[in-house]
């Protein structure tokens, strides 16, 4: 693969592509390659180390698993995000597993973790770069859980049916019960019972195709 | 306060301490102070940076807090441990608020947020040390979101009395029914009803004075 579509992506991702000496970006390069993963498709299931992901186009979603295979949806990475969580070579202090699954075709590009490791380890810059997108998604996930753990079942799916908009830029989300129970941790027919709810106040408009939303304001109301 | 003591405490905890400049450890030191908590005390509550917190004797509870003052325990810190999390001006990347209750009377060293900030900044080793507690803490907290979130109570409950059990080297744990129940993020009806189950089974005896644990290896065998 051509070094100058990875330089020209890895200068606009990475703060530290300029710092570094040319011999650990040709490293860093030559241990890289791209890929196009099909949509569904499970490409990291904790147990060794998928190396550094970034996402060119498409959408991952990120997940933690129970041993009974139910599923909680931490965040999705769409173009421009990087995942870490899946390096778990290059940072030790990650001991827990997470799940990556392709939500719709995605093409990425894939740094060897142990090659990453070896030039964060001649480069503190690169080391802090990884620790820090390891502590933002720290963040991120301290969101879902409180989320999760605290905030009642209106507003979550209040607050899901609006990002799910803003992101689709369209009034319908096309996605079935089950699918948004997925996404929000929750159960299908808790979803159901509250998208009802919904229509019976005649802020959605739930049919086969998808959910509708009619009433924008009372939606954005429910979010705070 | 002596430099001494301190002096030696920070080579205790801190990898980095001999390798960095005199005049770092200086200031370190300089911007220091030892305080004893008492039992009870809110010490953090996620509204500013309460600096960078040593434990020297005691235990401090960390948790959040949803609106409605509900809490969530994430994990304790005890002798020897250090809380980066309290230092939101440390790390920038960290974005969300916990809160830090004083459970029994606690010695702390506690070191100025800028203080420790400047000197990260000159020292990578010093970011890099404090990213990976917090990046290893992350590990925790996803501990405990898979305990709440995906295992069964029965399970949760008999972990948390081992570990209790483990922790005060007693057979008998001293805590009501709301206690446990805070501790594990639950409610206390939910504990009380599995205390009962488990008394049924003869695996512990539930009086005023605490809950007896009758029947370790019963226990044990529910913690797997």
């Amino acid at each position: 693969m051509g070094r100058g579509i990875l330089e020209h992506a890895y200068k606009e991702i990475f703060p530290f592509w300029d710092r570094i000496p040319e011999a650990d970006r040709e490293y860093i390069c030559q241990n890289s390659y791209m890929v196009t993963y099909p949509k569904g498709k499970n490409i990291h299931d904790g147990s060794e180390c998928s190396g550094v992901i970034i996402v060119r186009s498409g959408s991952i979603r990120l997940y933690m698993m129970s041993d009974e295979g139910k599923e909680i949806t931490l965040y999705r990475l769409h173009s421009g995000d990087m995942c870490m969580l899946s390096a778990s070579c290059v940072l030790e202090a990650i001991t827990f597993e997470v799940f990556l699954d392709v939500e719709e075709d995605s093409e990425c590009y894939v740094i060897s973790g142990p090659a990453f490791a070896a030039v964060a380890k001649r480069n503190p810059d690169i080391k802090i770069f990884a620790l820090e997108t390891a502590v933002g998604r720290f963040s991120d996930v301290m969101w879902v859980m409180q989320q999760i753990l605290f905030m009642s079942m209106d507003k979550r799916l209040a607050i899901f049916l609006s990002d799910e908009s803003s992101r689709t830029g369209s009034d319908t989300i096309r996605l079935t019960h089950g699918q948004i129970a997925l996404y929000m941790g929750s159960a299908r027919e808790v979803v159901s019972r509250m998208l009802k709810y919904f229509a019976n106040e005649g802020i959605v408009e739930v049919s086969r195709g998808g959910i509708r939303i009619l009433d924008k304001k009372r939606l954005h109301k429910l979010t705070f």
